[in-house]
């Protein structure tokens, strides 16, 4: 028999490629998605890409009526919202894949000052930080998964074998990250237009972005202390995809072959983590439509720095994907089932 | 048991199209693929998105090797290449899906005005051109097929319907189509430099393109009359994707609905021909990623021109997905095996 | 002393295309710019790259206060809104470039079936098509220019040779034309968000723009009889830009170098229109950021048909720059003054 | 009287840039440029975009024969080439910029481990680094001017402020920066094509780009001591641009409003370096189009960092635009005559 899954807030890019991956998904039978603007239009009507994949209409009903109707619940909504529809899921049974910020943090003090007041923080000890290749066995036994952040994914899964392994001086880790337009959702804005975007390039909220404490509060995890990072997002003219380039010196000499076989050594076992071949280094458009998350790395032995890069779709691997990931695991499904595997290149 | 699959000429976009394609296809197994240029060089070497998805190195063996590894191949080579290469495939008593221009035409004055002198026009008996909608009792039965153009693919669908009832005035028909740089092919040159393409928009071979005559002979055979058409063939500033807007003169006056309701009848079978709703059209973007042609139609009362629009993406129902669809048919697997059914939207 | 300019409406993209060429226009001051949304704002914070080039700010000012400001204004508003501005300016002894639909059709039974209520039809007489190839006599002594349409700018420009010289079968006549997406305008909607154009391609308001009309009134004029065309726009993933691909059936055999010979010497005075070499055909990338209309031509034996493709900036020659363009004749200052020259390629 | 200049190597995007900005300069006339590839083609058939700016053919001149027809050269040729040409120009009397790598380092130890053997190392001692806003005085005496790299002019013009003051701790310095595509030539490789780009973001040269001992000679001198740096180039899928975000630790603490006035004093009388408003950033939006040099910045508290933004047009500032600055100076013109003001946006 097939899991019921639904999508309470489905009419965003990140809730249209839920529905995507979920609508050819062997295992699963999408039950309901909402939506209040699109209350009672087929989903094809909406996004049209999906005509003929799924017959599904955008429901307006309340967390209740909707608990009543699945298993496993993803909510793709802003943060302050998912707060509030959490709980009902629980209350009821059902196993929640969260994708907004409001369980990935720890310390309630640091999400109501990077965030706003929480209405549901007595949930925080029951939910798990959803990155598979760190939190797996925890997210098998939770029901509530916090999918971790598109820029976190990136450079939590590009830094911690060398966390891990105490190999970095911390204090001067930097990461320089790009995403590509989706990142800011699918709600008209000026910034958002082609025309603000294509040719273009810049940072954006630099010093100030709320994914630093996440990326922080796992990085320290990894170390085992605490210290702050500089992160800089910067916005490119694709639509899908990020890119990290992490900087951080070495604690002690080593080479790189030393380096990338402790990398591969250490991703060895994952199915969504790619280790790039000496020398060569992750390009968006080599993981793009694909649920994987691309490392690269080489040592400057001028400045006895590491620089690592990692790619990543960020609707997929840093959202959508990932979060199917959880529901896999959530779910006892084989972790890789119905995950796009082959990147749409070119 | 596995089909065992191989295709000759690899390293192109359609090659790598077909590896990523066939690499995720239950039930074939990719026994070789060749390349000159790369012999010797793993795949994943050349294409890094396909990094784990196949462990497959360029092979430079002959036809005749090749022939003994597979019982299907694919030749993805230009025209004039394939009619020395089918041949021996052909003798060695495989089935060949080829996707060059060599077997398309009927007539070999034809082939030989607009493309090069023939080696094996012997093969055109046994040849049939693989556009499923249209031939698909053949395809089953034939073990030569020649997949078609891209451009003639989303034409020819667009076409159809209205032609086998007699709906045009036939030589008023004009094809204005627009095709992403892919068409182009990997190999570099000028005018495929993203700095030649991006933010630009052309015409070429204006009224001279080689898609014409294969338009045209699969126009006629639907309307069981000979007659000539315009074509214009732009480019456009994207990867994938080609959309035909089509015109002509509706020989006596009928309804959108009406019509409508004849095309959605006319493909009503059809896994891979999606008929927008009324008042909608297709775009790039709805179909790219997945074998998908969408048809959109409407009446034009003040000029009594029926305007059809068709969109495909160029590498896989212009390419490489049909020519799985057509393996499927000739080797007895259901039709839409292993293709990708998802557009890749956004 | 420099002609003192005021723009009504500058916060769109034609707005700043005006703020940007009439900054560097050696003959002008700009006295005003008005934005509701933006008044007080410095120009140069909404648009970051006027940053050094202007130092105005936006002003909320009235029509008529504008009016005391300058001796030529420039009413850049959406259709609708401009009927209610240009009175005041022409009642104050204003020249008024208006660069909405408003006056731009002769016949108000045509405006209000495509349009809407017209409040100012009274100066429907005084109004002068902005078109200067055209209509550049009675621009000089108009004091209300209706500056055209993008797309009509670039089918007329394509024609006007063909149909002055009565070469065409004038109902056999389809314009086939793709605009970027600055031709939207900066209010933030869906359809005009990266993520929904990037990588996309698709027509719109098939048989229905309202730009038709427009289009129909200035080739009716040009051929000296009455008949309907068929339009069809696309929105292309690019910012800037409008091609033109019109058909038409040749009414009797003439060889392209004729064809050719006719263009060349119909516009051999004009500054802004160039006419490509035989053979090769116009891009966006070879006109865009420059006021220049290019044109190309060919004749298909095969069909009788004439094909024509022309390009232009949408932002320019099909706003802004023909807007200045007329300033300038209506200013008694050389035609070219101020504008741009050289397209930025690549 | 016009100074008469010639382009030795005026095929690529760098050359076609050149006669774009040269062919609109008030005082000077364009008395030549040479191709070897293009010998006798019209420049405005290699690039249609300048139809009717000029009507120059290319030569295949020597370059004494182009020293006899021009008071001014410049070379836009690759590295290891302009070492061979320069002398020439200089024997006999010309004014020589050299947009290549051949003159700008100082030390030929250091070029001839980054690049190659050097020819005319003799000329060192004459040539000047043609970063106007920082050796103006000895580019106006000189007759050899070095012609920056374009991720150089980026990095140098972004630090110089900080580095003069002795603000930071040198040893820190990462400069991550992405460039348009532009700066990979108009030579068809596989990796410049659209479909290779398009979607796509990438470092390359990681730890190795050849601008790296250009831009630490600069800061090595700017700061009065030597060091290394942290430099990652980036491919960006945009035509023209170079974006770099630069980091480092400050030696002791101070505010933004400090850096910021300290900043925008340094370049108050800089006609091409704009200090973005605090708390906004530069994007290659906003420059293209313009030798503007846009730079933001901010301090991070939680880190000690300054991070520094700088926004180029790599073909103009970063090449054209700033080797005609350069004649300008060397030719006792105004700096600022003939270059194009504002950037062309959107």
């Amino acid at each position: 028999m097939k899991i019921k899954a639904a999508i309470f807030g489905a009419s965003g890019y990140t809730g249209q490629e839920l529905i995507r991956i979920l609508s050819g998904h062997p295992q699963v039978e999408l039950a309901a998605v909402t939506s209040r603007r699109y209350a009672g239009v087929p989903v094809a009507d909406v996004f049209p890409s999906l005509l003929g994949l799924t017959s599904l209409t955008y429901s307006n009903a309340t967390p209740q009526e909707i608990a009543e109707l699945c298993d496993v619940v993803f909510l793709a909504l802003p943060h302050g919202v998912s707060m509030d529809m959490a709980p009902v899921f629980m209350q009821a049974g059902r196993k929640v894949i969260d994708l907004s910020a409001d369980y990935r943090l720890r310390d309630l003090t640091t999400y109501e000052e990077w965030y706003a007041k929480h209405h549901s923080a007595d949930l925080f000890g029951q939910a798990v930080y959803g990155l598979p290749e760190r939190y797996r066995q925890e997210i098998k036994k939770s029901r509530l998964i916090a999918n971790p952040g598109c820029y976190p994914t990136s450079i939590i899964l590009g830094l911690a074998p060398a966390l891990k392994n105490n190999l970095l001086s911390v204090s001067t880790i930097i990461a320089d990250s790009a995403s590509g337009v989706s990142g800011a959702g699918r709600d008209p804005q000026v910034g958002s237009l082609f025309c603000e975007v294509d040719g273009g390039f810049k940072a954006y909220k630099v010093g100030r972005h709320r994914h630093t404490p996440e990326i922080e509060q796992e990085l320290n995890m990894l170390a085992g202390e605490k210290f702050a990072i500089s992160f800089t997002p910067h916005l490119l003219p694709v639509k899908r995809g990020i890119l990290s380039t992490i900087y951080a010196t070495l604690k002690k000499d080593m080479t790189l072959p030393e380096l990338h076989a402790l990398y591969a050594s250490f991703y060895e076992a994952e199915k969504f983590v790619r280790i790039c071949p000496v020398g060569t280094y992750p390009n968006l458009s080599s993981v793009c439509g694909s649920n994987y998350c691309d490392v690269g790395l080489t040592i400057d032995p001028r400045t006895h720095r590491v620089i690592i890069i990692s790619a990543i779709d960020n609707l997929i691997k840093g959202a959508a994907g990932q979060a199917v990931q959880n529901m896999n695991l959530v779910c006892s499904l084989p972790e890789e089932s119905g995950l796009p595997m082959a990147p749409l290149y070119p």
